[in-house]
């Protein structure tokens, strides 16, 4: 099943999957039915580049909101495509650059691609790498110009590539043209109440009778806010008590809980 | 007829028409009357130019939706034309570059089309050329301003000069004034019903009885989406189905297909 | 009479008038009383700029829609005025330079003009000289703070000159204040139906009974467009039959001839 | 008077006025007390440069539509200031040129100036200094910057200077306070049917008894606007008349100025 | 209790906290319990970072009006971190760099934490890294796109991070996407009358009669509008009395404290 | 008083008062209750800084009409806090420097009040060093970033510093920010008709009976403006009565006195 699959998943010949580990960093938890039904489609969009003769070229977005967990299911189709080149652009490893510099190493990623039979790269954080702030709005035309062209361009005769865009601006790039452009986008949602409560059980940081109320209260939450939630409640009201929750001696008390949640929601 | 005309050319003397030949690469089925039509008239044009005194210069711009096949259409009158001097002018050859560059390296297109008795020139995704983007609106005016002049300066005496352009921007080059420069402007539809029918029949991947059923849902789809969506649903629901269809031995699943058709259109 | 003046000029002592034939590849056929009437005020303007001491400087602007005739008029008032410097400043020799190169280039232009005694400027289509784009709109403001200087300064003593300016965006000149630059602006026209009917007479491609529903139809036509429409319409429905046409020995078919019309107005 | 004073000038000791004096190539007709009043009050500020104490910097803005006379008026209060330093800054002698360079010339005329005694610069048609266009509106900050401080700094102890300005685009210089800068600021009208009617006078082109009904005629016309109309009409219907008029052998036709006014007004 | 602790802080082995103690030159006296609530939050997530093994990053923002206390309790959270690496990113070592030589050393701030095992880095008045100003706005994107970057990258593998930033232009921050960055915001208030009271009390400079008149008048006023104001009012009427109330000697007159009221509000 | 106290300054050791001199050519005379108030409040200021402990830096903004007396005033109190650095920064000596310059002079400026013990800095009206145009609004930004940090970074341990800065734009400065920089902000007036009553009766140049009628009709006029109306009005209709009306011989005529206002105020 989803989260089998998920684990099974050996790093393939030559393929540096480092960066892609890098970027699920807790493990993947079951986050419930919808984001199992978009790694299943992405995977099988996987195998019609592996296998089809007309489409050498497959693009599919990742959209949603801060947090919900784009990067990481990103990543993970990556790796369990077992392809042997897998390469994330991201906007962590290009700080500071000038864009006709960012707009090269993209560039160069696409032609080492285009080397290998099978490829999947991760766009991530589109409107990172396109340098997008809402005020103006201003965003890098340079680079937005070329992903244009490359996520339009077929690979030399014989070589296949999937990639893989993410973002939290699908507006921004809906407005530039940028959804027309992928094959396919599907939309990564938050956690409702039913997926949250079946990531506490897996996390095991509440008595057994609080679940239900921690769940109840979170209301369509991202994974990662969930995360760092727990993390702040973990500690306790005088700090301390963090080795003794996550090692499953004590629990969260649920008050302290409610507490910590004015902080993240925004006091 | 029209199928057979684009079938039996034979690439001309001198005349590279690899690059027009990776435009098609799914052949050309036939689409219907309307882009038949154009096809046709796009010829006459051809002829215009070859026999013509008065118009050493005709210009002719398509314009449609994204993946309507446009750039197939203009692609295969180059070739059809069967002139000495036929080239394409993408923004795929010049990913990254400064605009000037592009700037000459279009020029230089059109220069080396002077010296030819004949030629096809054609503009592909002219809003792609001039680096347009919708927000700001943003675009190239040096690239904008030489090709408004290319577009209206004649060939050498005894030259004569086809240039063909393409576009799913037409809003935008309307509104440059690139429009009026075409001596005329044809738009290349999105498929009916009646069109996705003709193209299913040919690709034969539906069992007869499922054909009817099939083409009534797609209502207006480019070509391209058509294409991407046979080959996700000749995957099958569990992948591992494609070749089994496209050599004929299955057929696809119509409820499969259904399925599909809801990630292509946008969940 | 207007034709006649047209045909008898012979090119003057020194002044290139070469690049200025080329402005008008089908001569001059009568386009009307309203054509001829500018064609006449223009050449007392010339007269004036040559006799009179208190006119050493005086600017024209000939300004209509794309295509009806502006170049070829102000290449004809240029041609004969028989002034020794006659010069025609057009973006078609400057494409791709940077503004400043252009800028240098239309300053010599003067600066050679002011070394003869008479001369003839002729600025064509001064919102491409301007580099002009109607989004935002983007023009060059140092091309056009060098013309509003140029069009006003006066030449040396003892030196005339006069500036012939074509443009067919008379709204955007109007308002960065060239218009009121210009001593005299004329509006030239497109064709009427009795002018069409005239210039048809004159080419002589159809059936008598058949011009007067031709020129009918055409309503309010840029003669370029006219032009185009004639070329289309005379290759016939499948091509062919244009040489029997322009000799004389045929003539166009009415019902193909709307059926041309429908591509050139916009499918 | 007032014409007297004009005519009675000699070019002063040191001061080259040759530029000042081509901007009045028609010499100085009388155009009616409003011309007058403004010449005056501006000797007036002349002599208060010259005489105060509490004064080393007096500033005066003429303001008023294109070609009605504000630049021959400034060079006329130059020339007859009589001042050791008198120079026009005018954009006709920076063509073409970087606006830091401009602005170092710009620089440079002040600073000459601080070592005279006393002195006029005239900084003709600022808007053009500036490098205005209405459009965005653009113009260059630098310049503006320059003269927004020249404008205020008191020239070195015991030198004097007089600052005339001119422009047509009053409210521009208002809209980035330039106004307020200046100490006064003058309107320069277009002529009435009066002022017309003295000018008119005093050309003598007319028989007597029309040069009532051409003043009546003209309604608020500047004054470059009605000598561009009077030598248009002065060469006749046909040409070739001009020398009889101006010579006073003939007169211009009344109907034909009429004639002649539609072109200049606006077709 | 908050004080105390503020008080007992030694300054780490290794971290300059030099930087850190020039935030709060007046010492830090108690602003009342929502203040003391911020701090003690704060350190709550210093300690979590410490512990946890889920979050190496760790990011808080303290927004609030100008002058309400935010770079002081950001300093003392970072000194009473007793954490190795303790860092201030402030403009004010930055001034009149280029925006690419500041991006510069903010990337080295961070890479230099990167190499401690805890560090706290505290963004100052994050609009003026940003160089931020509302006429436009304006901003540097180019600081902007590195540190939404930086904000979001995990340190390398044991190495443990929390960043604190300031701002009083929480709108523009939220506008650009800067707010969903950050784990955690808090907004640190102006006093209220209590908190003023409080701080009246410490400060010892009215007649016990006059405090709560004068904490009446106040307002909702930040923390260093009112110590701007005691120092106004300590000079007296005419001068010379501050010496005298600083040391105990006099008391602050509270009509000419309401005088001085006038002036700091706005007259 | 304070006429007194403006006129037994005498320049202190070191600090070269001569720019600041300059700024009041016309000597200081008594403007009334209102600018008195100001200068009393800034000596004040003056005196915090130097004996303060907690104010190391001060800052006071004068704002008000063009003209009104905001430098002069400005210069006075710099003049008379006797501080060893007194500088005045002003665009007259940064006439036509690129920004960065600009920039550093300022920036170097603050950096030599740092090693005085005592110092106070004029920043002259603070739109121009700006380079601040209406239009757009257009202004440098990166004088603006360079000044909102100097005027918040403390001077080093034990040296003290007061700003004061001038502009006629305190609505612009207000909307980036600037005005709640400023510790306090005073608005400089025009005069009102007791104001000006009092000015006038200083200069002495009206007939008794006159003075009550002259100041009426002034209406609220800045300084500037009234001593350049005088001037103008002393020149006499036809000139040349100047010298005795200022040495006292005569008075000016009230008639030509109403009559000049019409130029200042604008016709
Ligand atoms: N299925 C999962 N199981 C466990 N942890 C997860 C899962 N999905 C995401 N996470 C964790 O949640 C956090 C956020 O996930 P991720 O970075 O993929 O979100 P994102 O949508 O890419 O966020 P952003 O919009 O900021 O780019 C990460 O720490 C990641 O490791
Ligand atoms: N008549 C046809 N028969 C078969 N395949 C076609 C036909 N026309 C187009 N295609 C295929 O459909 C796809 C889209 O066509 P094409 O690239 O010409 O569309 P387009 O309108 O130029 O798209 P875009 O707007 O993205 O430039 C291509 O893969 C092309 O090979
Ligand atoms: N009187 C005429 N007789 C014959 N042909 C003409 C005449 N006037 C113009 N033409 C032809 O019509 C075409 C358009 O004319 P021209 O280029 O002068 O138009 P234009 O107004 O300058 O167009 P644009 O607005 O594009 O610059 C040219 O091919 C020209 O040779
Ligand atoms: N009083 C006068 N007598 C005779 N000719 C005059 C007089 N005033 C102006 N002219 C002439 O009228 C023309 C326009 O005058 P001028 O150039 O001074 O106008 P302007 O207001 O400066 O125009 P612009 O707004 O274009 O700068 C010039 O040819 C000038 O010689
Ligand atoms: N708790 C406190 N006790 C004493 N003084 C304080 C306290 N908090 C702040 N101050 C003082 O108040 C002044 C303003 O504080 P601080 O600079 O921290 O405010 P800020 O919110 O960062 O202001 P800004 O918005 O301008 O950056 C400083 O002089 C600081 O030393
Ligand atoms: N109290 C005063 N007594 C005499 N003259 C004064 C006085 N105040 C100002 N002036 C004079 O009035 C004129 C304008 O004053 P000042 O330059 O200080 O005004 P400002 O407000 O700075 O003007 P701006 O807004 O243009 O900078 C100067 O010539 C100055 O010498
Ligand atoms: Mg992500
Ligand atoms: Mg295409
Ligand atoms: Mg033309
Ligand atoms: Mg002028
Ligand atoms: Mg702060
Ligand atoms: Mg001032």
């Amino acid at each position: 099943d989803f989260l089998n699959a998920l684990h099974e998943v050996i790093p393939a010949f030559g393929a540096s999957t480092d960066d892609l580990e890098r970027c699920r960093l807790h493990g993947m938890v079951d986050c419930g039915d919808r984001h199992k039904h978009i790694y299943q489609r992405a995977m099988l969009l996987v195998e019609q580049v592996k296998v089809s003769k007309g489409s050498p070229l497959v693009t599919c977005l990742l959209e949603g909101s801060r947090g919900s967990g784009k990067t990481a299911l990103a990543a993970t189709v990556g790796i369990d495509s077992d392809f042997p080149y897998v390469k994330i652009v991201s906007a962590e490893t290009m700080i500071g650059l000038h864009e006709s510099t960012k707009c090269a190493q993209i560039i160069k990623v696409f032609e080492d691609a285009y080397r290998s039979p099978l490829s999947v790269i991760v766009l991530d954080d589109i409107e990172r790498l396109l340098e997008y702030v809402s005020i103006g709005p201003r965003f890098s035309n340079l680079i937005s110009q070329t992903l244009l062209v490359l996520l339009k361009r077929l690979p030399p005769k014989g070589k296949k590539l999937m990639v893989i865009g993410t973002t939290s601006e699908v507006d921004f790039l809906e407005s530039i043209g940028f959804c027309d452009i992928f094959s396919v986008t599907y939309h990564v949602p938050t956690l409702n109440t039913n997926d949250a409560k079946k990531v506490l059980e897996q996390l095991n940081v509440f008595a057994d009778e609080d679940i239900d109320a921690a769940a109840e209260v979170l209301g369509d939450m991202p994974i990662r806010k969930l995360y760092m939630l727990i993390e702040m409640a973990a500690q306790g009201e005088q700090g301390g008590s963090a080795e003794a929750i996550f090692s499953g001696k004590e629990k969260i008390k649920i008050s302290h809980f409610f507490d910590c949640l004015q902080d993240v929601v925004r006091i």
